[in-house]
């Protein structure tokens, strides 16, 4: 038996680990087009900003390692072909040379990257996204002397990214194409207190602009231009999204989903046999909503990874799918949500209710009290729970996952209000946050819809 | 409709309120012999160590607010009698005249008193419990000029205390008549944890210690005579524990359980026609065990307050139960349990089975990543949860909450290791220690018993 597993990050380590240890017989080989494996690529924004020593620290597994657990890794060797009927991948390598290489069972782990758009592609010096050890390596050395930086792109690596480079003392300008920062994570109302906290923090944010151009100087980003007027910087970081690496699986006759990512069942088997696939590259299934999405976290390209390493190495396990968890912090605020935000639920049709608390993260009379704003969202008539938003100081948001929990097993806005939390002054109010918002909202899930019932 | 309650702190005022606004026409009536209603018992250790101002910001709500909202409150007035027939109480003022006073709904809220033995029944200055305000402002007046403090007890309050007379500058001895500190909370493995985390801050522990005697000089506290020889103090707080005040609901007829607290429905109703109980004198169902179960805290209070005021003006609600959770810290340890532990599990003869698990509570390689250790433990066979115990820094012991949700519904094992928890560097490692215990414990539960199934 032996198992390929293109990509050495998170899903395909993951699948390795497991395949090996579910059959220690089996054959395990890993293609990695880079020079790192199993690295903590969500740590990327930390180093920069120098909560995390080096990028060295991120990386969980050294090849050498992997050899000791008798999983075969190729460092900077990029799989460019397979031919499913029989069996085999072209890997080329560093060498520029080709060749072929069995397999019984393959992994497409061939994750995501980064949205480069057409204006970003100059050639100048100055200019980067951050997905890998490689770009943040970059990063790091356009840093020195730098002063200011413009980063495009307000979602979660734009928004750690203006922590980390005002940590550095440079002046920070975000650009964002839509109407706030967090557009895609929060509701509108939760989207203000991100801004909120960046103000505060002298981030010069500015929304509704289109970046039309870069300007160069000496070989060097000088600015962007923009629809709202020339912004100028001496380092550019493109942090507008991710899209799933699937010309590979294409190229293979594996099938792409609606969302863009490769679609696979909850075994992570793709359509085409023998060929699995895992990771950020991959569709999951949301719980709440029982729909096909493309989601790519830390934790799910892991989740999956073990799931396709079992299955390739002739085990039986299945992905259960996620709720749609992320938590991210910018500054001294902590965001986290799970589940469905209102804007998502009325988008998907569904007669969602949401109820808002502002609290106290632990008593209000204990030393550094700190306010903690919680959203609730419920299905009304049904009372099913359908999502969370939580914006607190970092030490506090990590409530969220109760909520996760809660979706999970797609409980009851009931089963969260009447829970015997644990409460001491300095952990929380005796009415944690949570069961406040959980009261509040089981009540106003029983109410009619004003909107539609009222003439 | 005239609802009288008697005992104006947690569950008492929660009752009061919600009474008022079930049935806005009833007359609520509270009576409440100390000075003062509505305020975080649990918050009194942080007055001694200084992370609350002052003993008046632990109370919630004053007379006056309760008047405000219509709710009759009477300081300095002690409930001495209930004719349950006449339905009428007997009231002694402050004055020390006694009236009598009618009731259609009567709830007894009278809380726990501090177990006083009869060593410290000495009269002499120095020696104090901690369970009201007037007892930590004399503990407060005790404090000038003393040295060398004695706790007397290794429960919550003891190790709370020990923190904050440290800070105050004392030297601590706590004295525990049992094995280890933490005894009665967790096992004995996490109780040392909490031992070692005392002797790191120079708490100079003895446990399987018996006071014996007081030794009083000058007509304050001088130490105390144990079984393992003098020990010198010049203050001594004696925190072996607490009692329900029973004695009233006694005189009225009303049933105690073998817990030793006031037996009631799920309505919160007495055996006696229109008399309730509800807060620390009161048992509680364990959702665990199925069990009655006296527990007195604080949220707990205020939960069966809120059920008792809505069915005392004529509403409908029930008390869920509890799941045993509790949380507190010491020092720079948070500590955190739900359920049971492994070897209260046992004591029910139940076959269950733990696993371990160390970690960091955030990304190893993110800042400030401290220890966390996290036991959890479930029934063999069915996967049941059971229980869980953690051990970290005090800002993540709050994902106790996750385990509480899931014993609240009688989850699974599996329930746990399938979630979509949040993950991010700063919050968590990609595998929270939680979701790795939980997919070990999963394994551990299917394997048979080897202790009971080996010859």
């Amino acid at each position: 038996m032996r198992i390929v597993i293109v990509g050495g990050v998170a899903a395909g380590m993951s699948a390795a680990t497991r395949a090996k240890r579910q059959n220690p017989q089996a054959e395990v080989v890993v293609f990695e087009r880079g020079d790192y494996i199993s690295y903590g690529a969500c740590g990327l924004p930390y180093v920069i900003g120098g909560d995390v020593e080096s990028f060295e620290k991120l990386v969980a597994r050294t090849p050498e390692r992997m050899r000791g657990e008798g999983v075969d890794v190729r460092l900077r060797h990029e799989v460019t072909g397979v031919d499913a009927k029989a069996q085999t991948i072209t890997v080329r390598e560093a060498s520029g040379a080709a060749h072929s290489e069995p397999y019984d069972r393959l992994l497409l782990a061939t994750g995501v990257s980064a949205v480069r758009p057409d204006w970003a592609e100059t050639g100048a010096a100055g200019i980067h996204v951050l997905r890998d050890i490689p770009d943040g390596e970059a990063i790091e050395a356009s840093l020195k002397g730098a002063k200011r930086a413009i980063i495009v792109g307000g979602g979660y690596i734009g928004l750690e990214l203006a922590e980390a480079l005002r940590r550095r003392g440079l002046s920070v300008v975000l650009l964002e194409r839509g109407p706030s920062v967090a557009g895609r994570i929060l509701d509108p109302e939760y989207q203000r207190r991100v801004q909120q906290e960046l103000d505060k923090n002298e981030v010069d944010v500015r929304c509704g602009v289109n970046v039309e151009a870069v300007t160069v100087m000496d070989g060097r980003v000088s600015g962007v231009q923009t629809s709202g007027g020339l912004v100028r910087g001496d380092v550019l970081i493109v942090a507008v999204g991710v899209r799933p690496n699937v010309a590979l699986a294409q190229s293979a006759g594996v099938g792409i989903g609606k969302t863009g990512a490769i679609r696979v069942s909850n075994r992570q088997e793709t359509n085409v046999q023998h060929i699995y696939s895992a990771g950020d590259n991959t569709e999951s299934v949301n719980r709440v909503t029982r729909r096909k999405v493309h989601v790519p976290m830390g934790l799910t390209a892991n989740r999956m990874g073990r799931v396709a390493g079992v299955n390739m190495a002739g085990g039986e396990a299945h992905f259960p799918g996620i709720v749609g968890s992320a938590i991210f912090k910018t500054f001294d605020l902590g965001v986290a949500r799970s589940g469905l935000t209102q804007h998502e639920a009325d988008a998907l049709g569904l007669d969602a209710v949401s109820v808002d608390v502002e609290s106290t993260d632990h008593a209000g009379y204990y030393v550094d009290a700190a306010p903690i704003a919680v959203r609730l969202t419920a299905e009304r008539g049904t009372g099913r729970l359908l999502g969370s938003q939580i914006l607190g100081h970092p030490s506090s948001v990590k409530r969220i996952d109760v909520i996760a929990t809660l979706l999970h097993s797609r409980s009851k806005i009931r089963d969260l209000a009447e829970v015997d939390l644990a409460y001491a002054p300095p952990f929380s109010s005796v009415w944690d946050v949570l069961l406040v918002a959980a009261g509040k909202l089981h009540k106003a899930a029983q109410q009619p819809n004003k909107e539609t019932s009222m003439p």
